[in-house]
């Protein structure tokens, strides 16, 4: 745990001391704000991890991993205001703050922001992080467009699921982890290994979320239990529990996605998930994406110690309950 | 003549041939349709025209060029929904024809896309491409953020104005040219002689562009006669005329502001305009803007019969009629 400290530490250092111009206040102001919400900084931690893993200082990563941290939070900025979410981290939403159209722009500044970070590293290795950037970020565009799709869709299956927040959320944990790679000179197969391990652990990472956002702790996950539920979210948990149900069940899921009463509807969703065993079956999932990560982190040649801090940080996210 | 038309031509094949995945359908296909809504395509020339100047071939800043016009296309996009405008170039704008969320969307990985075609320049001019399109994207965004800001304050002064406009519209000539010169390898001295150049040609066309709103030939104008004086926007004209006027004829204008009837709040500004000497102080500072942008270019170390094209292609946008 020590490394994960330091590293979000250094990225919290980091961030507190970013500047950003004073003038327009309203496109610079909504930034300052956004970013002094936080979250877990698991992503810039991650590109210092991937470099220090092939033996390179944190710090020679950190304009990358800076760089991915504010294009995570251009990515939640509009994702904020697509789901017209009035809340992130219990703290209000930059278009709920100020409007939508300050939203949109400071969103659109700060992806440029982040560009300008990643272009602080080294000139030798910025073709190949650019590479690696622009089609992450496209990537993750598309995941979101699929999300949305999803909601008005009548069917999702399995694989399309997993395929979406591959796209929407695992593919920056594995960018994330390969700039930091490409920064230490690693060799493409190595590259390629701990992306595959990065994209993998960021699969179990939200079906992880999935499962808490319904099974977490009320006193230890910071949000409402069973949001995902009220919105009637199409999340692994639900499309499992389709898949496995008989005729009856179903048209009880039915009638619980149109139910008023949200503290009902949630509670016997969850009876109804666990009548299906749905919790083992999630965790099924999870575990398959997580050991096929850490395969790929097995076969990466460094030596197995340079590797403990991404197995903690792994073993972390996964036992986390918030 | 012949260059614009030449270079305009080379844009619009490549753009025409240029692939957009098919998947997800709702984040591409708006974009594909906005591409075809075309213009003038004056910035990706700018880039073509900048390295030809310093005798490189036009199609050595190709994707440079074509990354500068996806990048205008996607202020354009995202403009349109922070306007409300339901049309651009008498076309449904994105947020109208799909909606908001997609607009946001599939402009954000249009400004990747921007930046994935810029990358594939070689990558040797790769650093300095990114200082140049970074700093122009952020300014331009500032610019964006000022013009709002604009529209609820009561008072503003013209060299803010000239400010704003520099930022929204003027940086990005500059850039685009002096893109094409990082291509072609010219001096940092001429480089930014021909950023100038740019840059008070950019302001030199929003000021004519502001003329052409009120003053423009309805049979040649491509837009309704009057919409910036429908909208009460802060043009130059318009802080011009309240600079000039007295009370009785500021009171004219504030009544004007009100007025319901359009067509008679049109043509009494006009009046106002004209009584003010408006149209010829607007010459006064876009002649000042085009001369300083002709000094610059005067001074590229260049043959002058390089310069033609530029030349003429500054000519034929000061006499442009729409």
């Amino acid at each position: 745990m020590k490394a994960i400290e330091r590293h979000s530490r250094l990225i919290a250092e980091n961030l507190a001391t970013w500047q950003l111009p004073d003038f327009p206040e309203n496109l610079y102001e909504p930034l300052r704000y956004f970013l002094t919400i936080g979250g877990k900084r698991m992503r810039p931690v991650l590109t210092l991890m991937g470099a220090e893993l092939f033996g390179e200082k944190a710090e020679s990563a950190l304009h990358a991993a800076i760089g991915v941290e504010l294009f995570h939070n251009f990515t939640l900025i509009h994702d904020d205001i697509m789901d017209a979410a009035p809340l992130r981290r219990s703290k209000t939403t930059i278009h709920t703050k100020w409007n939508e159209n300050i939203a949109i722009l400071s969103g659109d500044v700060l992806m440029v922001k982040a560009y300008e970070e990643i272009c602080k590293q080294a000139p030798k290795h910025l073709f190949e992080l650019m590479q690696i950037f622009n089609k992450t970020a496209i990537e993750v565009c598309e995941g979101q467009q699929m999300d949305m799709d999803f909601e008005t869709r009548a069917n999702v299956e399995i694989p399309e699921y997993i395929e979406m927040i591959r796209l929407k959320t695992s593919v920056l944990l594995g960018g994330a982890l390969e700039m930091g790679a490409i920064v230490a000179e690693a060799s493409l197969e190595d590259r390629e290994l701990l992306y595959t391990f990065g994209q993998e652990l960021g699969l179990a990472f939200q079906i992880k979320d999935d499962y808490l956002d319904l099974y977490g702790d009320p006193k230890k996950f910071g949000k409402q239990i069973g949001g995902d539920v009220i919105a009637n979210k199409k999340t692994l948990l639900y499309l499992l529990a389709l898949e496995k149900a008989n005729a009856q069940q179903i048209e009880t899921c039915r009638q619980l996605e149109n139910e008023p009463d949200l503290l009902f509807k949630v509670e016997n969703m969850r009876k109804l998930f666990d009548q299906l065993e749905i919790p083992a079956a999630a965790h099924k999932h999870m575990e398959a994406h997580f050991n096929k990560g850490m395969l790929a982190l097995s076969k990466i040649s460094v030596k197995d110690e340079n590797k403990k801090d991404l197995i903690d940080l792994s073993n972390y996210l996964m036992a986390r309950e918030n």
